[in-house]
């Protein structure tokens, strides 16, 4: 065969496939007829009636797509009513969508940390808040997982504008940020706080305000928190909130504001739709709390090493990441879709199941789940 | 008032301010009134009825969100179904599909460019190639806009892997990339090429396959093409094009795959049901080509400096960011929606009216645009 100038890529492709570390889309039908834990739909919300009908009815209102930038032809009222009820519920004094959660995360960061400023960022961080301090023009620090005293060290050592990044729940041990703590060592030093509040929204704090709510922060002038629509609210797109004056920063600075097509109106209108049943049945929230815990009690009441649930994610610690796939392949057999993290996707290295609760879950559901899990683990 | 670490914004927004570089959100209703020469829905589908209820369908037989990373539960068949046919489309062996152009962007350069490499990015990209050139492992050497000789000079320099990385249609001034020559300074020195197509696809090319296809590369084993489903697709959402070996590639290696949620059900739907209609009425490419030329061709004979036209997009100069800014609102005002292109978002400082051209426009309505744009000169 010629060459090519990707032939590089088939060395990269058989290092993979002697670790075990390949990974293949695997398109699923529209009713699998599996137990979902794998995915982020929290609450239930993505297949909602009200939901589906939201998207479809802004589709047919407003067109497939927004057509162009926010700035240019991408703004709709559809977009400014998200904003307002968003930024209302979470306690926000203003909001701006853009066209994902990674989008919003690179927005914060990079408009927040210019030329000559600090950033401290948690070593779990998700990758686009990572992708945001890279494409920053300031200096990134990384700290410790979880850590305020490293966070108020790093603070220490930097004169100048500062943020502190973090996921309020990590994605893949489902683990919580101590937000109140690394708002008093933000507060000390002058620091602005950026939270990444993807796993939080709709499932922690009052009726699942999020995890800056819970932690009685929401609305300070020194927070900026970035949401995700995709996960408790069933659809897709995110939103970075705060100060009206720091959100009218974004929409001046933020590449991915700016250079990116509005956020497509179907998924506005099913965001909204999602936010409306929430408000309504703030149940929910708790709910999914309940599911989680549960998961978490009756594992590792079978013997499992899983984490204590801080929200919705139920980390499950694999032996390899051989194992990990063997395991998340023999419940998928049995009827059960879980997730499976492996390098690079995690941090420290260790492969995990890793175990989304939903709110929708019966109790027979969970034990059910359970019984599969401990059934196939290696 | 007391002070907040984001103060620093205060004084970035007076400056904006005093150099008339303010930009603010002007969210529209779902019915302007406005002629549109200002979105890039090229070919007028994004409000098509078939589009629409692609859009519809897929949020009720898929869920308004995709629930997860394509790699755990965010792969529907309808995805895979979209990659088939925009790959068969646009003359390539693989398509995936990513959350938005921007997402496709990063996700073909960072995955494409490893430690070692060079990347030749032309002065003229889009945003999200810059942001992709930053964000990559490789290193990047900036050349002259539209220039096959100091692309080929700077590949003499390297030894290792390589990509030379162009929009095929530049996006503010609607200039396109010398496409062949660039892939033969590519073969020369066994460099790869990517090229994104977003201002292309469905405008350039049989039926509107794309500039790669134009100029005859599509398919071949050195080229990764980069589409959006925002513009001519009249939806949201992006791909990237290429041969399986480089797909599978990015299936492991791209963060804006890996770490990012699928694509939400409605908008691969409709994009998927405008390429369908696109495919049914190839006519729609050529009359946005003509309607472009047209456009040009009157705003010349007005004696204003409009850029000849390579795809569909007009860009008219303007004396200063104001005057732009007035010209606009003064078209706005007569009934004409134009976009408006100011520094940052220019790269050469110029601001410019940019105009759009659209398969639906009528004759009339082209002469009655460059009547009221010529009437607002200033
Ligand atoms: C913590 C966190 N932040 C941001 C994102 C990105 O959000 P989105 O998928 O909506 O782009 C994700 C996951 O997808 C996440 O887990
Ligand atoms: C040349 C070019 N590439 C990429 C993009 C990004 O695509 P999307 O808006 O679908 O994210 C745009 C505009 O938005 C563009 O003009």
């Amino acid at each position: 065969m010629a060459s090519s100038p990707f032939d590089w890529i088939d060395e990269q492709a058989r290092l993979r496939e002697r670790a075990g570390l390949v990974r293949k889309l695997r398109p699923r039908p529209a009713e699998s007829g599996l137990l979902d834990l794998a995915g982020n739909d929290y609450l239930g919300l993505a297949r909602h009636p009200e939901v589906t009908d939201g998207a479809a009815a802004a589709a047919r209102r407003w067109g497939a797509g927004a057509t162009g930038s926010r700035l240019v032809s991408g703004s709709t009222e559809l977009h400014a009513e998200l904003e307002r009820e968003l930024a209302a519920f979470c306690g926000f004094e203003a909001a701006l969508v853009l066209s994902s959660g990674y989008a919003a995360n690179l927005a914060a960061v990079t408009a927040l940390a210019p030329h000559g400023s600090l950033i401290v960022s948690d070593a779990g961080n998700h990758a686009s808040l990572i992708d945001g301090c890279r494409l920053a023009r300031g200096t990134t620090q990384v700290v410790p997982h979880t850590d305020p005293d490293a966070v108020r060290k790093a603070l220490g050592t930097h004169d100048g504008p500062a943020v502190v990044v973090t996921d309020s729940v990590f994605s893949v041990d489902g683990d919580a940020a101590p937000l109140r703590q690394l708002a008093a060592a933000c507060r000390e030093s002058g620091a602005g706080l950026v939270v990444d509040d993807a796993h939080g929204l709709g499932v922690l704090g009052a009726g699942g305000r999020g995890a800056p709510h819970a932690a009685g922060l929401a609305g300070a002038d020194d927070l900026v928190v970035t949401v995700t629509l995709s996960k408790s609210l069933g659809s897709q797109g995110g939103a970075v909130l705060g100060p009206a004056k720091v959100i009218d920063h974004l929409v001046n600075a933020a590449r991915t504001l700016i250079f990116d097509t509005g956020l497509a109106p179907a998924a506005a209108g099913a965001a909204l739709a999602a936010l409306r049943v929430l408000r309504r049945e703030p149940e929910r929230a708790a709910r999914v709390r309940a599911v989680a815990s549960g998961l978490h009690e009756l594992l590792t009441g079978e013997g499992l090493s899983a984490v204590r649930p801080d929200a919705a994610v139920v980390s499950v610690r694999a032996p390899s990441p051989d194992a990990a796939v063997r395991w998340a392949a023999d419940c998928r057999g049995a009827g059960l879709a879980v997730g499976c993290f492996r390098p690079p996707s995690v941090p420290d290295g260790v492969s995990r199941l890793r175990l989304t609760a939903c709110a929708d879950l019966s109790d027979v559901q969970i034990a059910e789940a359970v019984r599969v899990i401990s059934r196939t683990a290696p």
